[in-house]
């Protein structure tokens, strides 16, 4: 029977639940999308997630199949052996200390367990995206943050409290900007997505010679990482400038995990990685201008993830199948 | 006769060659130290190495044990499959391509294996010095450089291509001053031994009040870390201030690792780690400053090394048992 088994992925993002069932050999039966609705609070969450496992069941082509694990990804500190909620992100505080892994297997009826989405994201990847067969990778997620995750010797690699990975908050201008998180000059307070969009608004109030203007109809609030995206692929010079320093700032960070971890390939996922062709080149210009000691830039494989914004979801659904089997 | 066997670990520096015995447990048996002469060649300077190992028989503790097998530790790049140097750092380029643990396997009768020497420093107190039972943990070697080694789950990471650990080579100040690899702000121009005392020259010259000029007679080509480290112990201010820049920027590459690679213990050794008492509140005070994200670095221990000037010796010895047992 255990080749008729499959296995359920939540995404539990701040706005949206995304979850897929998945196979053993990580073919995707189903996919579903809805509103996360964090505004009405844990409860009314949990439910929604339980009830969303329990009609993957009704899917065609999962009728004759056993749901055997499930699993969460979400943003933020989880204790991973407990399966509790300890700080999520997007969420409000009254997530704390909830056993979300325990909630989901009393409604699903199968076991369940915690990942942060990030990890998630790197072990999808690595077992059925761009880093399928490679053994030491690492996977740099650019969305609202920037976040990590490292495979070392084909595992992936927690640290010694789950944290190994937050390489948006590794220090790349000691004197830089502050981050959300207190320090100055986290990669994430330089490259995120939230900075880029930041940048546009500055200087397009500054007066610069931009189309981003006109593509938000002068409503400043419109201005996106896609939006910025598109300007560059008109042309925009303010816009690829914008792109070039992101590929600066990412390059920085890169080049410091190349020296530090010898990766064979670097998988840059999150919405950000979107407009990865506008800011590659400037990656790996930075990299070969860093990087001396150690590895030939030229041979690490700098990639886009292939999974897309399913990736976490997918990740997740592996980490609960790796759990059980 | 298992028990009665063991094992020799050459630590092959530019200046100095030192070589330990050592048995299983990581007792050192006796311990050797030798001009390495390098300016009379690699022919010279391998037969001093076979030599020097196959009088290690006579010695009184050693008469009724076999010599099981070899390590050599050399700082530079290295194939270690087959055992042959590529570059050595404070080495002429002759040494490029020399079979160095074939030569040694022929000269002394039994196995011989290379490995990096900040890699070997890290293994052996990993297995036998400061990080004994850690399962993951960083090693800092400052010294003429600053290199490391990671331990991840128990094992030593060598990276895809062996280089996992140049923590050195980090960036820390994007526009900092030129590191001698060819990037700007490496964390090693701007901590290593030699950048410590050229701070230390260029502010006496500059009339900075200090005792340093006392200390070395005048003769500013005296001046070294450890006269710093003096002339602090002292309460000399200048050299106050040195040691708190050195535990900064040590500090900016730790904070960067420990969000990186989420480790237990950080372990300091290399020559400059004996002023580690002048610099590890500096250190403290930055982590705190820099890391909000992911671990808790008060529980975070940031250890000078136990085995000090022998740790790459000792380290060599225990990549030879580990190889052969």
């Amino acid at each position: 029977m255990s080749g008729r088994e499959y296995f359920i992925g939540i995404d539990l993002g701040g706005t949206n639940i995304k979850a897929v069932a998945i196979d053993k050999e990580g073919r995707v039966f189903c996919k579903k999308n809805t509103p996360t609705e964090s505004e009405k609070g844990p409860e009314f969450v949990i439910e929604k997630i339980i009830s969303l496992i329990n009609n993957f069941a009704d899917n065609g082509e999962l009728v004759d199949r056993d749901l055997r694990a499930v699993g969460v990804a979400v943003a933020g500190v989880i204790d991973m052996e407990e399966g509790i909620c300890k700080f999520l992100t997007n969420f409000p505080t009254k997530w704390k200390g909830i056993s979300l892994a325990k909630r989901i297997e009393e409604g699903v009826g199968c076991q369940s367990f915690l990942i942060n989405d990030v990890r998630a994201m790197t072990l999808a990847e690595k077992t059925f995206g761009a880093g399928k067969g490679v053994k030491n990778l690492v996977c740099v997620a650019v969305g609202t943050g920037i976040g990590g995750g490292i495979v070392i010797n084909g595992d992936l690699y927690f640290g010694s409290e789950g944290f190994a990975g937050e390489i948006g908050h590794q220090t790349v201008e000691p004197y830089g900007i502050r981050c959300g998180c207190g320090n100055y000059g986290c990669l994430e307070a330089l490259a995120s997505g939230p900075s880029i969009t930041s940048q546009a608004i500055r200087m397009v109030k500054q007066g610069a010679t931009t189309i981003i203007r006109d593509l938000v109809d002068n409503d400043l609030n419109k201005i996106t990482p896609r939006v910025i995206a598109e300007a560059a692929r008109r042309g925009d010079k303010m816009a690829k400038e914008i792109w070039r320093r992101e590929g600066y700032y990412l390059g920085i960070g890169i080049a410091n995990l190349l020296v530090i971890l010898n990766p064979e390939m670097v998988i840059i996922g999150g919405g950000v990685s979107r407009a990865f062709d506008l800011f590659f080149e400037e990656i790996k210009k930075t990299l070969r201008e860093r990087v001396y000691v150690g590895p030939d830039v030229d041979k690490v494989k700098i990639v886009p993830g292939k999974l897309k914004d399913i990736a976490g979801a997918i990740g997740a659904a592996t980490w609960a199948m790796l759990k059980v089997i």
